[in-house]
C-alpha cells in the first residue's frame, strides 16, 4: 500500500544525498582522531559536513560542534558554565519560553530553582513585555528561544529576544531544530549567540546534532568530557557516517529552501480539506507566522490518539503533538501555554510536510480522513 | 594498494551483519515513538537489537539503556547519584584505576575532589591490596574499573574487585567497551552493578552505545534529560540505524567469540616478527592476561609517531596509544602508571586485530615494518 508520511516535524526521511553520504563513510573504516591514512579520511569527511551545517545557518564552521543528536545538543548550551575569551560570563538563570521542546524545557544543567519560564500569547509567540520585565530582574540570564515550535510550526521573534537580551547583557540560544532547512536561519541576522540543530530533521540521519556558536571566542562548558574530539568541547568517537549524511542533507536542504517554501500550498490545501469535511476545526497558531509545512489543529470530542490510529490504518502517518512526549496521557504544553482548553487540546493532530512531500500525499489523505471521520464521528461529516 | 587494518581497538570496520541491518532501517523512515506504523515497525528494530545487546554481555534486555557511544554511557553512569528501589544509594566517591579510558578517568558527575585514583602493578593490574585499604576509608563507593584495557589489552580482575566491593557495600562499574565480543563477558560472573558498551568497537557503526545494569530495581540519574525516550533513563530521538547495526554486530560478536580467542595466534606471531627483526622490543602487560586481539610494545629510542607514520605510508594503519588522547604530546596515562619510563613509553605501538583480520595481514605488516625500520634505524636491524 502507498502511505502518506505526514510526519516530517518527528523524523524525515533520508535524503538520497545523505544516504550516500552514510553508506560511503559506513563502507570505509577509520576512528577521525586517528593519526593513519584510514582516520585523515575520516577526518575529512567530518570536516566537509561542518562547513555544510556552518553554511545552513550562516555559521562559521570552526564555530560548529558535532554532537550525538538534538537532545545533547540543548542539554549541553543550557549551563551557567559560559565564557567569553575564557572569562566566565555569570550567568545566573536560565529564561525559557513555555512552548520550548521537552529538552530545553527540563532546563539542561540549571539548577530547577534557575529556570524560568517566559509566558506566551494564543499563538504561542513569546510575550516580549513580559520578556523584558524578566530581564530588568538581577541576575545575567541565558534566554532560550525556538525560532519555530515543533507542534504548532509558529515562528518565534527570535530577533527581537535578542535585541532585548543585548540591551540587557543576556546571552541567547536560539533552538533552530525545526526551523534549519525550512525556512532561512541565519545566526548573524537572528542575533543570537549560539544556535542548536538536529540532523533528522532536515532529512539527515538520527544520532546527529550540532552546536553552532556565534563567535570563536564564546565557548561553553562540555557535557562530556573525555577524549579531546570537537576540539574538547565534546568528547567521544565521532559518528562519521552519520556527520557525513548530516553534511549532505544541510547542504541539500539549503539549496531546496524555495521548494521548502512552497510546500505551504501543500499544507493549506491540507487544511482546506480538513475545514471542507465538515468538522468543526482549529489550526493553532494560525494568526502568527509559520513554518511553511507545519499544520497543527484540533477537532472537538474526538481524541487525536483516535484520529492517529484510524489515519495510520488508513495508510496515513501523522502525529498528535511531539513524538518526544508521546505516551504521555497530558495534554501538549505547548497548547496549554496558548490557552487552548484542554477539550480541544486533547484532540490536537499534526500534520508535517518535508522534502519527500508531493501532491499524492494530499490525496491519500483526503481519502483517508473522509472514511476516518465517517467511522469516528459519522454525524460531522459533509457527503464525500 | 591493499592495506593492512590493524587498529580495531581504535574503531573497528563494520561487519557486514551490521551494515545490511543500518542500511535497512536507513531505507525505512520512522521516529521510534510516534504511534503510527512507521514509528511501531523502527520501535521493533530498537527493541531487536536491545535483546542482542543484552546477550552479548548476559544481561537483561529490560536493563538496558541505548546512549549515542561509549563515552556518553560512561559519563551517564559515572554519577553519585544511583537509586536502588528509588531509595538514595548516597554514593560519595569514586574510585577509579589509573588506567582506565579518558572519559572515565575524567570522573564523569563526580565533583573533581571525589574522584581517587586506584594504582596498578607493572602489568596495568589493579592493586586489590591498595582498593582494599581505600574501601576501609568511610565514604561509600562506586568503583569504576575496565575489563579489558584499550592501550595494553590487559584485562582486569573485575570479579576480585566486585567481592572486595560487596563486602563494603560498593557499587561496581565495568567499562566492557573493549573487552565484550573479544572474550566472553557475563554480567552476573562478574558480579558487575553495570556495564557500558560501544557499537563501534564490536563491527558496530559508531554513535551507538548501552549501559546495561545488573537488576532493574538498580537506576541512575539520566545525563540527558527532555523526552520520554529509554524509559526516561536517555532523552533523545533513538539512531534506530545504529541501534539497529549495534544489535547485529552483537549477535555476530557474540557468534565469532571463538574465532575472536584465535586471533591470539596471529597477535603472537605479530610479537615474533617484532622481536626476529632484531629491534630491542618490550611488550606491555606481557606478564597479565590479555585480550587476544591486542598487542602492545615499545622499542627503545624510536618515537612512536614516526613509527605509525612511516608504517601508514607502507600500507598499514596503527596506532600509538589511543586514538582518544592523539595530538596530546604527553606520553600514555595507561603506561605512566604501570610505571614504564617515558623513554619506552614514548614508542609504544598498538597493533590490535578484529573480525577481519587475515594472515595476509601479518605478511603485509611483517614486510611494512622491516622497511620501516630500515630507515628509522638502520643500524638496530636484522637482514630481511
Amino acid at each position: 500500500m502507498t502511505r502518506a508520511y505526514l510526519d516530517h516535524n518527528a523524523t524525515a526521511p533520508l535524503r538520497p544525498e545523505a544516504r550516500a553520504a552514510m553508506v560511503d563513510a559506513l563502507d570505509a573504516v577509520g576512528n577521525a582522531s586517528s593519526v593513519h591514512g584510514e582516520g585523515r579520511a575520516a577526518r575529512k569527511r567530518i570536516e566537509v559536513a561542518r562547513a555544510d551545517v556552518a553554511a545552513l545557518v550562516g555559521g562559521d564552521p570552526r564555530n560548529v560542534t558535532f554532537t550525538g543528536g538534538g537532545t545533547e545538543a540543548n542539554v549541553t548550551v543550557l549551563t551557567p558554565e559560559w565564557t567569553l575569551a575564557g572569562r566566565p560570563l555569570g550567568i545566573e538563570r536560565l529564561l525559557v519560553s513555555a512552548v520550548e521542546h521537552v529538552s530545553v524545557l527540563s532546563g539542561g544543567r540549571f539548577p530547577t530553582d534557575r529556570v524560568e519560564l517566559m509566558p506566551v500569547d494564543g499563538d504561542g509567540l513569546v510575550r516580549l513585555d513580559a520578556l523584558k520585565e524578566m530581564l530588568a530582574k538581577p541576575g545575567k540570564a541565558l534566554i532560550s528561544v525556538m525560532i519555530a515550535n515543533n507542534e504548532t510550526g509558529v515562528i518565534e521573534p527570535v530577533a527581537e529576544v535578542a535585541k532585548l537580551a543585548r540591551a540587557a547583557g543576556a546571552l541567547v540560544h536560539a533552538d533552530a531544530i525545526q526551523a534549519a532547512g525550512r525556512v532561512p536561519v541565519d545566526i548573524a541576522a537572528l542575533g543570537a549567540d549560539v544556535l542548536t540543530l538536529s540532523a533528522h530533521k532536515i532529512g539527515g540521519p538520527q544520532g546527529a546534532g550540532a552546536i553552532v556558536t556565534a563567535g570563536g571566542a564564546l565557548a561553553f562548558a562540555p557535557l562530556l568530557a573525555g577524549g579531546g574530539q570537537e576540539r574538547r568541547n565534546r568528547a567521544g568517537t565521532e559518528n562519521v557516517a552519520a556527520i557525513a549524511g548530516f553534511g549532505a542533507a544541510g547542504k541539500a536542504a539549503l539549496a531546496g529552501l524555495d521548494a521548502a517554501g512552497a510546500l505551504e500550498g501543500l499544507r493549506d490545501r491540507l487544511a482546506t480539506i480538513i475545514r471542507e469535511s465538515g468538522a468543526k476545526v482549529t489550526v493553532f497558531g494560525e494568526g502568527a507566522a509559520r513554518l511553511p509545512q507545519t499544520l497543527c489543529f484540533g477537532i472537538e470530542r474526538i481524541s487525536a490518539e483516535t484520529l492517529v490510529i484510524a489515519l495510520d490504518l488508513e495508510g496515513v502517518a501523522v502525529s498528535s503533538g511531539s513524538a518526544c512526549s508521546s505516551g504521555k496521557v497530558a495534554p501538549s504544553h505547548v497548547l496549554a501555554a496558548m490557552g487552548v482548553p484542554p477539550g480541544i487540546a486533547k484532540g490536537a493532530i499534526r500534520l508535517s510536510l518535508g522534502w519527500d512531500s508531493r501532491p499524492d500525499d494530499l490525496h491519500l489523505f483526503s481519502t483517508a480522513w473522509r472514511r476516518v471521520l465517517k467511522h469516528v464521528a459519522p454525524g460531522k461529516v459533509a457527503a464525500a
